[in-house]
């Protein structure tokens, strides 16, 4: 099969502020390291020939800086600043790609993506152009329209996770586009030239750490993992 | 306000087959108490006066006798036989309502349930008929149909909580309607009745147990209850 160069941005962007604490959720302790060194230790593990570019504001450069090193493909790993928005954040994470590439865009806050669920996404975003990985939704839903709301089918809908993951050819130009608010996630901006999104199976582990509790239950998760 | 006699129809009829254990969810251990007692104990603590009425498989009464003494109202405390479906054995549960009720139909599986939660439904149902909690979506979702799948606004969608909680005029006539499998909650039986569902803010930690996992997050967000 054709072989691509992977390169990893990793956005880490968000501010904290909804932890109650003040250092950004991205760095808090998950079982004895910060969640983030999880998180780039998942793609490491995953291929050793991996580029990895970790985007986050300047000021938390300096919560990296003391462990990247632990990484032996250290050297490889690239910290960029953030911007104003996502799309902002993952557009100055592009310009360190070079192509041909695969190219995950990955959330920084979860650590607990497999690194079978990583090479998933390269090897579908190869044959197929991308690879978004979606888990089935859980709950009873309604969609709510101003006063009225009304029952609608769960089995319709999926959940969507990260790594979102992309041919360089899809990507990059796509990127190119002015930012509209529309554009939530990467695979709705790739969408807009034009490209199919294809789904992947995703992983009820790779939950998203927001919330105080959500360390809680990464933790637990972590240790059954490892167990 | 008026006031009206409430009845808690608690729903346990699950097999516990996802739970990889040979006891079902609902009778599992969380901080020392089976799961289905805390849920018993969150209606017990928000009315001294209600009525319950516990829905289970005849073959698991028996894990319940031993601590249905424990709650003082518990000659208020009626077990009754699950159904095939859901739908069947709500039904069989408001065999044990007198008109006119305020009717809570809850999950035995949500053992978190806060009074304050309990008694806002209550206030609800009074004024409106209904009362379904409801908590925003916090992943991104996409729709699919077939082959092709699209980014949907999540804004417009909301997740469903139990207890859907309604008057008892509403709630017994919808449920002489003959079993249609679109019934997939006691809310999408008295919508077709032509009733207006009305939607309250539910609870994060109002969560529904069926992994393994559940039961760590239940036992992390109790701990922080309690504290």
């Amino acid at each position: 099969m054709e072989q691509r160069n992977k390169i990893a941005i990793i956005v880490a962007g968000g501010s904290g502020s909804r932890m109650g604490s003040s250092i950004p959720k991205q760095f808090l302790d998950l079982s004895g390291k910060p969640v983030l060194w999880h998180t780039v230790n998942a793609f490491v593990s995953a291929f050793n020939d991996i580029r990895i570019v970790l985007v986050l504001p300047e000021v938390h450069f300096g919560y990296v800086e003391p462990w990247l090193h632990e990484f032996n493909t250290s050297a490889n790993v690239t910290l960029v600043k953030g911007g104003e928005t996502r799309f902002h954040s993952v557009r100055n994470g592009l310009q360190e790609v070079k192509m041909p590439s695969v190219v995950f865009v990955h959330d920084g806050v979860r650590p607990l993506i497999s690194t079978s669920l990583i090479r998933t996404c390269y090897e579908a975003a190869l044959t197929k152009g991308s690879a978004i990985p979606v888990i089935d939704m859980k709950d009873s839903i309604r969609q709510v329209e101003g006063e009225e709301n009304k029952a609608v089918d769960r089995e319709q809908f999926k959940i969507i996770q990260t790594p979102q993951t992309f041919l360089s050819e899809w990507l990059l130009p796509a990127f190119e586009l002015p930012y509209d608010p529309l554009f939530t996630d990467e695979a709705t901006v790739v969408e807009r030239q034009g490209h199919r999104v294809h789904l992947v199976p995703g992983e009820e582990a790779n939950i998203k750490i927001t919330r105080p509790l959500d360390l809680t239950i990464a933790s637990a998760l972590l240790k059954e993992k490892n167990s």
